[in-house]
């Protein structure tokens, strides 16, 4: 049996935050169609931002109703406050994000408040959709900065676990750990991640990897043996932080697969369909840079996905 | 204590033999004594081909005797054939290194012979050397295509490790596993990598890896977990192979460098030095291409070379 890992499409969210122009809502429908049939089964659609701060997601509300219309997708969003995260829930979503950085520093910068504010944020956050009986919902919590922060430095791994630990308590049901300004090294995935995992128990925990350093998929493969079997990509390695100098380039999501299939993990996705949807993407955001290795050299003579070989030559090397 | 990698700039070689234009000897020298400097302790000076064939390395014999000449530097040469590994002898060199591709379509392609013919020539260079008693000469033997190869696709671990048996009895001093093409995964490598350094006892292996698909610094980590303690990279990233379509881009030195640095590995290298070279080799290489990121993105703040660190916290991750 071929192990799985998922794969959630964050280029609609961390992608577009970052693009000049503002992109068409049917295409950002589109866009979220075309990765579902491609085999994704994970999307970031967009984020519940206010309008005035990030004109891109005004239309947040219109893209997860038709993002959760699409058979087979899990739909979430990023919310940034209380107020972002009631609209989502209005939304219709049953899957929601927030975000704080480890660093102090960034998370002023980022959201104008300290961490610690940002975690009673996050307690009034799940207050609400309790009260509200809405405990379907499922609340992600993200922490930024994990690994380093271009302003502070270093960021002590103690300090990420004890901010895991208050988002657990305060009843995450899920965890993000994110390297959002690509300072992050394959020892140091590996020794966090398990903490991180140790920690969340049965909670599923996520690797948002940027990377600006070029480390981001040797970062993948570290998660991976820690593991982590749950991975943020962006389509075309669009996307980085505005608050974060260089932090351009989450990991690329064809290179992500690519990389997961080669190993033999089941990712359920069509590289081809992707590469296909990159090129349309890219036709629509003219002038924007994009990355990406396999867009570039093409698939290697002979590759198959990892669910339909049956050689034991491609079996014996996975983890 | 930290323990020590060892990087092979191969940028003067494998960097070189893709570019248009020829170097000039003398930037060539600079470029090899700059590396020193930068505390590199190997390097690939050059390649004894036919210069009718490569006029790239035309001033072979000058470049070796010049770099033979710098302290502190181990320089290697790749020599194709018997007449070239005599030429390099007589040049002075010390380490000479053959290549054959395990692939045997690509073998053909590359020197006109199948794998097992190119065997037969090793043999014959290993018994040049004995017969010309110069057993102070170290034959290091790489082989190439070893984890897939553009012509034929797959290329069957058995068939590598028979291959390295085989150059292991003929007198290899040293082996080297090249992943010519871009094909490799870190599943892969890891598995290929240990059973090779079985094989291989006390010789030391070498990783060769191209970045072609992105999974160059991935596959340098999985071979690390394997055990293997030296890899081959270019500065620029500049490199490829002209037999094989695509197949561009070794992998960067300074991300390589950068990459075993933070996860606590010594190099000896200081990478600001490569990157104040690099910036001169793209001034003497117009309209070439260049790869990696640190170029880019810069070092993270607060970064530090491994043997200069004191806090557990950076140790602690080490595989």
């Amino acid at each position: 049996m071929t192990e799985t890992v998922t794969v959630r499409e964050v280029g609609l969210r961390d992608g577009l935050q970052m693009v000049g122009a503002v992109l068409d809502t049917d295409r950002k429908i589109e866009w979220c169609r075309r990765e579902a049939a491609a085999g994704v089964a994970a999307i970031e659609a967009t984020s519940f931002v206010p309008p005035k701060l990030l004109p891109q997601f005004a239309d947040a509300g219109l893209v997860a109703h038709a993002a959760l219309r699409i058979e087979g997708l899990e739909t979430s969003a990023l919310v940034p406050n209380l107020k972002g995260a009631q609209r989502a829930i209005d939304a219709g979503l049953r899957k929601i994000d927030f975000v704080l950085s480890a660093s102090n520093e960034h998370n002023l910068r980022n959201v104008r408040r300290t961490t610690d504010a940002s975690l009673d944020d996050f307690r009034q956050i799940v207050a609400s959709r309790n009260d509200g009986g809405r405990r379907d919902v499922a609340l992600g919590a993200g922490v930024a900065t994990a690994f380093g922060c271009t302003i502070e430095g270093r960021v002590a791994p103690a300090r990420v676990l004890a901010i895991v630990e208050a988002l657990l308590e305060a009843g995450a049901d899920a965890i993000t750990i994110a390297d959002t300004v690509g300072y992050a090294n394959p020892a140091q995935v590996r020794a966090l991640l398990r903490d991180v995992l140790a920690l969340a128990g049965s909670r599923p925990v996520t690797c948002h990897f940027h990377d600006t350093r070029g480390l981001g998929l040797a970062n993948v493969c570290a998660a991976l043996e820690a593991g982590v079997r749950a991975f943020d990509a962006s389509l075309a390695g669009l996307g980085g932080c505005p608050f974060a100098p260089h932090a351009t380039g989450n990991i690329d999501t064809e290179d992500c697969v690519f990389l997961l299939e080669s190993m033999g993990f089941d990712t359920g996705i069509d590289i081809e369909q992707l590469l296909a949807l990159r090129r349309d993407v890219e036709t629509w955001l003219p002038g924007e840079a994009f990355a990406g290795a396999i867009a570039r050299a093409g698939l290697p003579k002979h590759f198959s996905r990892a669910a339909s070989r049956v050689s034991p030559v491609f079996h014996e090397g996975i983890l």
